[in-house]
């Protein structure tokens, strides 16, 4: 198996993404194929032993940065890492591609440039991987569609358990839309009729679920349109981050509460490491023909190990020939 | 001014409701009305020390409950505290209503049988007030209309201006719409059609406000449908919560944590107060013909002291007659 990592992703590219491959190669023993500006590979490399591992590197000419536009990018740098990197995996060279950069960008020269869409699937969508209950939950979509038909969240459900399935492990996924209430009368238009065409799909729908529900890992599977699915992740990661933040001040705010903060501090790590999105490393294109996981631009070194884990795990579980397979069936069903 | 205060409203009612009304009577001096049980409310009344405090009661034969369905809760139980106690205010006898009761109950007794709606207001909507960041934030629509107009969302926008100047002092409120992201081009379709006609209102519109800045008070009033305010409430409430409970067991893990967590003691005491939002009370039904006033079912004695603080400061900042005058006005403009 062989993978690509985006050496431009990260907000701090390429010196974490580079560290991030050479940790992957490691660890895992597979050939990683670096994509960006060679000769700033080649000087990050030369900071770590890899001496023996399997890491090649592709040049890039052209960078795309959090400030490009999704919309035009794709055209306007043709020779971008992401290009360069999902093509590999278009034309067989890879398995898989992992980038830390603009998912908007790499959403839309996935689907317009490179890998296009799985046949049947009518939109790709984002996903996130939640770490904080005591599963993984995967939420889709996050982002990739402000405004959805319920025929469209139907098939993020399936795409959902089917990752859940085939990557996670999980046997039985429990697949929920998120919604404002439990109820079957709870939730707006969109919620209500696609809650009617859940209960005729071969998956285990298990109804509304609130956020507080998805965050004691009442599902396995969360479903919404990509605007409320973008709010809702936006929205946690705020509350925590503000929380975290005050608590810091508050704590900072006299000798005995700090000397308090020093000795409980295994206990902060420790919840640092349970809420850190970077254990997961990145999150599945759904739809996608083709594995390509995106984390987030903050990531660390380990943040992309856990990427290519990750990717590791799509290409083993056959994620996209299961989606394909899967959507193939669906058509067949005149859906 | 006379407040009424539902006795009927915690989850814990009436002991909590009727210390409250107590500790409001005591600290402000305008008469309080209780309305509930009367032997209940009698009981209560006489743990606390009432001598001289102007504190009424008015009997209700029927108690709404958090499992009460405000679609039919309204016609099945015509006696109820809310009823009683709205019906008060509509009639003159009192200027506010104040309840930590079933909110969906509330608004639909406020619309559909006691108070209704102020005349040009197409839709009602449920606030929440933040307490997260340095100054309050007006969150609207946070659950009452999963489905919304951008008509309906504009009121919401022209409402909470309204209350965010007369009842809270803001000068020149901020007003935003909630997205998932800061460009014009963000947003679903409601939100891009709402952003163009807020352009034309008079107040100050600051355009798309993503979830962290909402946090950092970015704005003074937050915008968006009932569906994605109610998601976005309680994700947040949902998001620190698990956090606070995760600290909380990651400290009890040792006994050096555990003296940490302990002299650490006055810094989270802290920081529950910044966050809670029992500082604040509760908030008003915007577009009901009078000020109602709804808090946490959770609450104690002085968030519901809080709640009549509040509904003392929205009577004497003449918010419904601004309403009622800004609603004429629109409606002169052939809105």
């Amino acid at each position: 198996m062989r993978i690509v990592v985006d050496a431009m992703g990260t907000d701090s590219f390429p010196a974490p993404d580079v560290e991030g491959a050479v940790l992957a190669a490691r660890d895992f023993g597979d050939p990683i194929i670096l994509v960006g500006d060679e000769s700033a590979i080649r000087r990050e490399l030369a900071k770590h032993p890899t001496a023996g591992l399997p890491i090649e590197v592709v040049h890039a000419s052209e960078v795309i940065t959090m400030d490009d536009k999704p919309g035009t990018v794709g055209k306007a740098k043709p020779n971008s890492s992401m290009h360069i990197g999902m093509n590999l995996v278009k034309q067989g060279q890879a398995d898989a591609f992992v980038s830390m950069g603009n998912t908007g960008a790499a959403l839309s020269i996935a689907l317009l440039h490179t890998l296009r869409r799985i046949r049947g699937v009518k939109r790709p969508a984002l996903t996130g991987i939640l770490p904080f209950a005591s599963k993984q939950i995967i939420m889709t979509d996050v982002g990739a569609n402000a405004d959805c038909k319920p025929e469209w969240l139907i098939q993020f459900a399936l795409m959902g358990d089917i990752y859940a399935r085939t990557v996670m492990g999980v046997k039985q996924p429990d697949v929920a839309l998120l919604s404002n209430g439990e109820e079957d009368t709870k939730g707006n238009m969109l919620i209500q009729e696609t809650a009617q065409l859940m209960k005729a799909l071969p998956l285990h729908y298990v109804g509304n679920i609130e956020p507080k529900d998805v965050l004691k890992g009442a599902a396995d599977v969360v479903v919404m349109d990509g605007f409320v699915g973008n709010i809702f992740i936006k929205t946690l990661e705020a509350g925590t981050s503000t929380l975290t933040r005050v608590i810091r001040e508050e704590l900072m705010k006299s000798a005995l509460t700090k000397v308090g903060a020093l000795l409980s501090k295994p206990a902060f790590t420790s919840v640092r490491k349970k809420i850190d999105p970077f254990e997961i490393g990145g999150a599945p294109l759904l739809g996608i023909d083709g594995v390509v996981i995106i984390g987030h631009g903050r990531s660390n070194a380990v943040a992309i190990r856990n990427g290519v884990r990750q990717a590791r795990a799509a290409v083993q579980g056959k994620v996209i020939e299961t989606i394909r397979a899967g959507m193939a069936n669906i058509a067949g069903d005149d859906m």
